[in-house]
């Protein structure tokens, strides 16, 4: 009866311990205007000085530009993300 | 003892189920350059002829450029991303 006991409370355990596994990702924007049904930015080439930073993590507090927030993701998660540059040749 | 068995096999479900409970994200990034420590792309102004469009889903088999898998991640994951688009002015 006790190892039944402990079986029933590790089971228990595993069976709502947030942190029991990890699953693969789901959404991967969990706060970029969420209202939107699909969030698509349009940026005219014209409006771009040297160069353009364009945020791809989702985190980022200065959308659609990249403000570095992917540093903190790629810590916190392991993963290996980072922004697209586009930029002007140097004359 | 029915009512225990029952218990038991919930918690064991439950404990093992993959599709237990939601999570919140982790990698965003699952199969992209992963050896890689950081993903960036530069991309010149010059090189974009009318308009290019970049993908922010990680899900593209066309990187770094958008190829509309962000339509089966949203549609999977209730997600709502999308591509950056850098356009020229029409003229
Ligand atoms: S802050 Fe998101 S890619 Fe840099
Ligand atoms: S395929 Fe990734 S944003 Fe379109």
């Amino acid at each position: 009866p006790t190892a039944v006991l402990a079986g029933f409370t590790y089971l228990t355990y595993r069976a709502f311990c947030p942190h029991g596994r990890p699953v693969p990702c789901k959404s991967i924007n969990q706060n970029i205007l969420k209202t939107n049904p699909k969030v698509v930015d349009t940026i005219d080439v014209e409006d771009i000085a040297d160069k353009a930073v364009f945020c791809r993590c989702w985190k980022s507090k200065n959308w659609p530009y990249c403000d570095g927030a992917h540093g903190a993701h790629n810590k916190e998660t392991g993963d290996n993300v980072g922004p697209v540059v586009i930029k002007r040749k140097e004359k």
